[in-house]
């Protein structure tokens, strides 16, 4: 079996929602993830625990998810020289500009990744960014994965044409069409 | 047919429920347009083409709609010398708060006209007063829209009237009353 | 002498060290402009009077300035079917904030181009863009200047070096060099 | 038929439901009332004939309610020397937001009575404190409101009791009991 | 000795530099006034007695002014039938506009009069519309005032002549100029 | 019967529904607690008697909750030396955003312990915190609560097992197995 | 020597000029307290062990302090059951608003009490207000310190004077004067 | 000499003076870098020339800083499939939150790790954590360094001493203290 490569952790158990968007990413990618909730308030000793052993169980990125007061990535990140990827969660009445800001506001000296609010996709694509600086071939995956959401921006194209009406003359936008 | 003169961009065809309240109003006016569906992340290229062959292609207004980091009106205006109206997108947590200052905070030198949060309506009206400037037959039709309008924002009086109880002496406002 | 075709209005006479931001751009492509004081609060009537007659007189854009609870530009977009760009200015103790949302959200059916926050720069190269769709004279002026500005950019390059200490092997971003 | 004293206007049909709510205040008290509906965008000259018109119609306080970038207070303040209460409306995705810093940020020199958001409850009772000053009789029937307010908050301990199982050592506030 | 019709009261003495911008204004319109120190949160028996003391000394309105969390015009409005002007102060790291909000936003019941952030002239010029309500004599002055402002505006024209240079047509904006 | 030592109140009947969260946790805790309606604008008096007089009938804790501009928990903080913890309610349309600040805000003299946005839970648990420093047992049933909240953490882990697909190699975070 | 009651803990050395606020009070009121400097982020297991060991040292309430990402007060109240009271700091650009929601917004089950920005002042006011449930002495001492406070409100109504021109009647008010 | 492995770009040579912040820590690493100036708005040809050639020159992480609507970051990550560090920079009126949500809020599919505002020093802590998953020197060095930071952060306690004064038993917090 695969060692994981990359840990997501969540705060709570009502976070792994989100984080199902990043690891359907990761299998997809086929890149072997862990999954974990810890909370950086109401289990502190499992995130440290977790963030300093993390590196000799041979993950190399860690995806932390919180909402609120978001401290779980600053946390994990002070214990682990690992590049941290935070994702804001959008729990609570203020829709995740808590979180955004506990994620991103990090201090000097312990660099926290942040992304946007619910941006668990774009984790997993970050993480599979570092990742493939030193594996050759998820450079290459990754740049075909580019290209086939490239072309799903451009087959959206038909939707167009669904809304509009005959009647008045509406040319639809095909940058990408050869022939 | 008649060419397009105003060319409709969206990030994603998620957008494109709104570009419909655009539409709507160029073909009240019937002035031609057409619409594109491009990403300034996904299909980068494809915006820098349309963009920058718009004005060869008779365009002369293009109005390009993003939600979240909003970078698409901002890139089209990078690549053209068009006047670019940007529409900010309500999609995400924040209510489009981020992509309007995406879309108005631009740094000097590389100007986008940015509408309100789903300002689509006014999008395509301001691209037909920039039309207008030369098209006398468009100020005539503008004009006369802006008064259908204020006709019926005087017509919709008869709604207060049905809110109102007879037994309270409540009256109504009639400025607009010539005889 | 030259007519205007642009009028440039602003709210306060304090907003005119903003202003002279966009005059300086007009300036330098040589097109002719008019500059007034009027208040949306204070002298409506002017600003009506203003706004109502500009484009009789010969103007093709509006550039209203304006802070605080910004109406200024919607309202003289009420007054004429010109494209009227507003600049949100920053004074107060929001820092423009209250201005920018004042001048984006407008209401559907009355459109105003919003600039950023003291955005004189912009709004006048707004207004010229706008201007070409009439004149091709200034799309290649507008290109140019863009060439110019691009320029700018790479030269500032310079500026790296010199805060760069030799002894560290730091290597300058070069993608405009040819030869 | 008593003559109106309160005129209150708001920008849109749509509006009408927030300014119910001042309406059945005005009701209660038995204050005569007309509502308009006029905009500061759409029908400038309605409002300005209205604004300009009020006092000499026999209105002594004007309510004004607008959504998004709501101009419509300040602009009937600018034609008024009467007191002009604004109530920004929770239109469009800024939940009104937008609206509040655009009634209450007025430049120095025409002001508005900012109440809060929806505000249109409060907005009639400032009405009314306002005619109060020169009409002794509503002084005391605000002063059996306000006590008939504190008295519903009273009795809606009731729902406390509801609420509490009895199991528990649970008491009730009780500061109002003489008894 | 002509007896105060205007009370304003202070959260803290430091909020006096910004009443005195009111007391000016009330000066110029030779209205009575009272200033006073109080605080919702340290002297609140002081606001209790003198908000519900007001009413029978002649009082006619009170202008409440205080930064932060600024509950003191709430507090005055809770314990009068007077209407109650709130003036958010922008003293610390929010620049008002935590008091502006709450300032503004105001349960149901009891309203309070928002001005912008340190807007005391506003403040006075609004109480000076209330008090007009029942003295024509004032209303005629608020007119006098606003045609003069009006003029000052216009004047402020002179700094566009000063600041323009001569080699490029630039036209003044002249709308109130009559022969 | 116990008395209590806990106070709650809540500035309206509405805001019941959240203090029911506070009296759980109480309950829990077997600590005595009393609940009452007073609002800080509508039943100043009410506040003011039960804050005045909470800490002579033994209460030792005040939790008070309220939305917009929630003056309620510093008006009571200002008639009694007891600690006063705040909870804004998250009712109306900026989603307690107005509240947090009016509750968080207070000017240095009168401290209020705010709580997140509807945090009545944590309030509560604050308030036994409280209350721990003057009676041992509850220290230890707090840290025995904290370690049951851990346990309910690690074992929410099930739940990422339930969405995880058998085929890929996804392993669960388990840094809390001992054996 | 007295043991220390209250623990003061920074997040950085640069924040011990607004932790010097907070010693002032306490050493007003004579009750012993320490200050020391730890980062949640950068010395997490000195802010554990300080958090872990505090109670059995004689602590009874904790005060942390931290800007930016203030992941500090609930780091401590993770390892902990004394209250522990939350300062948010003004460093950084967002002006201390990004710290207030870091430690205002903690996850239910570990609670933090939120002072306001800069909020030192109050901070030890909180303390002492917590320590005094279990030392009567304290109460008098708080009591008196708030009448002392109220006095110098009163006594700051002096400054109303100086800045009041005698030729206009503005009476000072004075509900306070007893003779 | 050596290639660069850390691409640093700057949308505008006046940001050089934060790209300085990281340059001093990839020098203290004795990690080579680049820096170049480029802007997504005014050059864009450059930026993607840049981030399409990127990792063939070798580079391993690219670090992108921009103010306003910081386009930069987002269109320099649709160009590679190297790790992008976006960094925001507190340029204008808004302090640098427009910057953050226009570099945290990309869209999915094209991921941007942000940094909080002007936190160029944790972009090039997170450049050298990403660079150290495929070279162990560097991970030691990152433990070694943050053991360094942490031992300052003890260090600075000695501050504490300097501002206390000696007739109050303040003690100092000493959790690092061996023997």
């Amino acid at each position: 079996m695969t060692k994981p490569l990359v840990g997501i952790i969540v705060g709570s158990a009502s976070d792994l929602a989100v984080a199902e968007k990043a690891a359907a990413i990761l299998r997809e990618f086929e890149v072997a993830f862990e999954v974990g909730v810890a909370s950086a308030h109401r289990t502190p000793e499992d995130v440290i625990n977790y963030a300093s052993s993390a590196a000799d169980r041979g993950i190399k990125v860690i995806v932390a998810m919180a909402g609120l007061s978001a401290a779980l990535p600053g946390v994990v990140a002070a214990h682990t020289t690992l590049p941290v990827i935070g994702v804001p969660i959008a729990s609570g009445p203020l829709s995740g500009s808590d979180a955004l800001l506990a994620v991103a506001q990090m201090p000097p000296g312990v660099p926290v990744a942040s992304m946007g609010i619910d941006g668990a996709k774009n984790a997993a694509l970050m993480a599979l960014r570092i990742i493939s600086t030193r594996d050759d071939s998820l450079t290459w995956k990754l740049a075909s994965w580019a290209q086939k959401a490239a072309d799903e921006v451009r087959a959206s194209r038909a939707k167009v044409a669904e809304k509009n009406m005959p009647d008045v003359p509406t040319h639809v936008f095909q940058p990408e069409i050869e022939d």
